[in-house]
């Protein structure tokens, strides 16, 4: 079988064996050039980049602080009471809804927040590490609308988040599933089986389940690790899916997040907590205060899930942007995001648990903006040393979309970040006094000499909607820019079925569980 | 006198005296926003970001080495005779035009090339420090030809050559000019009066002159040594401009090459050698041969100058990408050319020198490509710790040609990329538990808490092009994407005149020369 990551430049899973097929229309290569030889693993990445530091270790140490300080005594507004129980229980003090959190039980949750968690996804091969130094990229996520040239912008749909599964699917680089695109024309009582069978049945990768509320949570739940195969032993021993928990900057806790990280906690699944902030909005102006509150409201959620269940698998997290003060409108890859995300690593590092980031753009279409933007919040969470970035191909509008061409623009990047990944050599070989800067005469050319010829078919990365072509040529053949070129890639990669292996036995389960629980009326959101 | 540079927020030279200004229109701001308060300063940086290592210390070693060998062994093809004449005179070995260096004398160079090189520019704000830990930033540069979005792509013309320089001007992130765009309706014998007098005349940074034979170049320096009335002896103390040296990989040096050598460093102005080279074509394909060959020439050009003079101005210089190897074409912004910058900037460390490094694209248009490439370089070079980076704003095709909105959406990313020089404090003021953090409560908001009613006109960015309005409003406008509103921002620019302080006197005595020399024929480039 041929994975369809070979077509289009991307390579992770092609064998030596497959057939040839051509880099970009997937027929086989009667003729045109060979396809790439290379072998490439863009999924079990570690972070290659020097992390970067912008604040001083003294000053970690104060914001950390800080942050206990304002759990202990400005307290945390929590609005389930079944959450409110379990801080009282534990020895929080407690004045109404408000929850004041002594830092030695936030301490206590530190030490037994594990500090490498393993994702089970489909196989093995798309298992997850989750832990410092590792690096982990998804797509934009939680749009309500999508975009793309062919259809234009319009509410996410049933078809938008099977088609954004598929392309999830399709590029190695992005890890796991994300929350993607919602799709608006599904009830929302029978949602989350809509969501749940897509995700298991076009992708082997790692799943995503909503927090709105425990039926719906508990509905998942049963369905992965019925699909999964995965004992009751085996669920309870590693995530086999993940939330993602915001609160509600600043100092809330809403019910259905407290729900979430409850239930997720109780069933050994994992928890993102990740407190979405806007400098000078929902948080301080600083990137000092912006990330102190963050760090507090995440300390809170972690603590809670550790008192659910010392251990449970939990991942830090931290998203803080700007506004423009001007306007109050949200930005996104700017200095501030920039920063707020390399002293959210620091922090992250102090407490020595895997975190997760996010880049992202405001621009309002794919274009420059959305790509320097994108990109320049890409840095920051690499140079900060992310465990998980999200919203890392695909996000417009401040994540109000997502655009199909987008993430293929974005999907080059990520896949040439990967490519960094596996360092360059410069030993004899690859300095090659022999085989290649002795054997060419002054003003020559190195297309023939034996260090190129042993390499020439493997030596580079191969984009995948990039192009090369001179001027004259590009505009012969159109003069199309790169995102009217990417409408062509997900064309290609939405047109097929994604080779995953599925169980007979255990799609069969899974549609007469969801027939079932549909014919029953299925579970309602929570809020 | 309101320095262009308030406008299009661009704030390096505004002082807290100028009357306002709105930041969109250089109106007087009778109403609107007020103009930001901030104090930046985009023309002195250093750069703030950790070097990544890409090969271990032995490998550099082993590189340098291997490139002493090849300069001695191998050697070096060289045009000129003079020049081949001053390294025999040296000591080395010359059959026919071909020069073998003893390693010797090469490390004899490196000890007297300096390890930091004053710039001297228009004033003294402007004037720049050349050595490792430094970040200066330039366009694209070296292009034949010119385009945007309202005249299209056409030969570069003295009307580009003019609006390039005010644009460069207009930057305080560019800080010193490039060779631009060629203005090839000037007659080649005048036309380094013509980009000699723009650069002048229209700005006030570190200019640059082309290496095309003693004849032009001596023009050159009798009109800029006048023109900034430096003294004999403050010409030759420190470089009042500065050329570009490209070897003609593999191992030669041509005649114009050569003689701007000797030529700069006769009369103690500065050059920078940069081998321009693509692996797999003109060097191997691998970064290891290919930096180790780039770092060869490299080091024959920089020798050749401390034989002239020792303690010559001398840039050390790296521009090493990959071509495609289906088609042959040159690829920027690719893992290779990031790889390739980082083990160019190991090298630069290793012999100590300020170096330069560069971005680039090879897109045909300023499209998302255009941009994903051009940042790609610039994270390579930044990480690199390159001293600095050309083609960092503007460059397409490769360098056949420069956009005036790509300088603009660039200049945005540089502009974000030097905000970060300045770090972020997390004192108690900015993590503010008193004027923030227990100023809101739960779910309330930060935008009227002491802290930010502090800061509100001073802590973010305020961006050039980038639009932060929501869909709804952007589509009302007109739903342009950030080329064609940077369209409006060039436009706005060279509508004007720079306010640079010109002595009447030399201005006159600049034009004089022109006249004279003109009249006389001029100078025809040498080659």
């Amino acid at each position: 079988m041929i994975p369809l990551a070979q077509r289009c430049g991307v390579r992770g899973l092609t064998t030596e064996t497959s057939p040839p097929r051509s880099r970009r229309t997937g027929r086989r290569a009667q003729s045109g050039p060979p396809p790439s030889k290379r072998q490439v693993n863009y999924h079990n990445l570690r972070n290659p980049f020097p992390t970067m530091d912008v604040v001083s270790a003294d000053q970690v140490a104060a914001m950390h602080d800080t942050a206990l300080k304002t759990l202990q005594d400005l307290g945390i507004k929590v609005l389930l009471p079944d959450a409110i129980e379990i801080y009282r229980s534990a020895g929080a003090r407690v004045v109404g809804d408000m929850v004041y959190i002594g830092r030695d039980m936030v301490e206590a949750a530190l030490t037994t927040a594990p500090k490498s968690i393993l994702g089970k996804a489909g196989h093995a091969e798309k298992d997850l590490t989750f832990e410092l130094g590792r690096m982990i990229f998804q797509p934009g996520a939680g749009a309500p609308h999508a975009t793309d040239l062919v259809r234009g912008r319009r509410p996410g749909s049933a078809v938008d988040y099977e088609e954004y599964t598929k392309i999830n699917q399709h590029f190695d680089v992005l890890q796991m599933l994300s929350p993607s695109v919602e799709p608006q024309d599904v009830a929302t009582q029978v949602r989350h089986y809509f969501t749940a069978e897509k995700q298991l049945t076009l992708s082997d990768k790692f799943p995503f389940v909503f927090s709105r509320g425990t039926p719906q949570v508990m509905d998942c739940f049963e369905m992965i690790q019925q699909f999964r195969g995965a004992s009751d032993a085996d669920f309870a021993a590693n995530p086999y899916c993940y939330t993602i928990i915001n609160t509600n900057s600043p100092r809330t806790l809403d019910i259905p997040m407290a729900r979430g990280l409850i239930d997720f906690a109780k069933h050994g699944q994992m928890s993102i907590v990740t407190p979405f902030t806007l400098m000078g909005a929902m948080a301080p102006i600083t990137v000092a205060g912006a990330i102190t509150l963050s760090h507090a409201e995440a300390l809170a959620a972690i603590t809670l899930t550790q008192l659910v269940r010392p251990g449970a698998p939990i991942c830090y997290g931290t998203f803080t942007s700007n506004v423009d003060m001007k306007s109050g409108a949200p930005a996104f890859g700017t200095p501030a995001h920039f920063q707020a995300s390399l002293a959210a690593g620091q922090l992250a590092r102090f407490i020595g648990l895997p975190w997760r980031s996010a880049a992202g753009s405001a621009s309002n279409t794919n274009d420059v903006q959305a790509a320097n933007e994108n990109q320049m919040g890409l840095w920051g969470c690499l140079m900060a040393g992310a465990t998980v970035i999200i919203h890392s191909a695909g996000w417009l509008e401040g994540g109000l979309s997502v655009s199909y061409e987008k993430i293929i623009t974005d999907v080059e990047v990520l896949n040439m970040v990967a490519e960094l990944c596996a360092g360059t050599q410069a030993g004899a070989d690859e300095i090659g006094y022999d085989s290649a800067l002795s054997h060419v005469d002054p003003s020559g050319h190195f297309f023939a000499c034996p260090q190129t010829m042993d390499r020439y078919n493997t030596e580079f990365y191969e984009p995948i909607v990039h192009d090369y072509a001179n001027f004259g040529t590009w505009t012969d053949r159109g003069a199309k820019d790169a995102t009217t070129r990417a409408t062509e890639v997900w064309q290609e990669i939405v047109r097929r079925e994604p080779q995953i292996n599925i169980d007979g036995d255990r799609l069969n389960a899974l549609k007469n569980y969801i027939a079932k629980r549909t014919q029953e009326g299925g579970a309602p959101p929570e809020s």
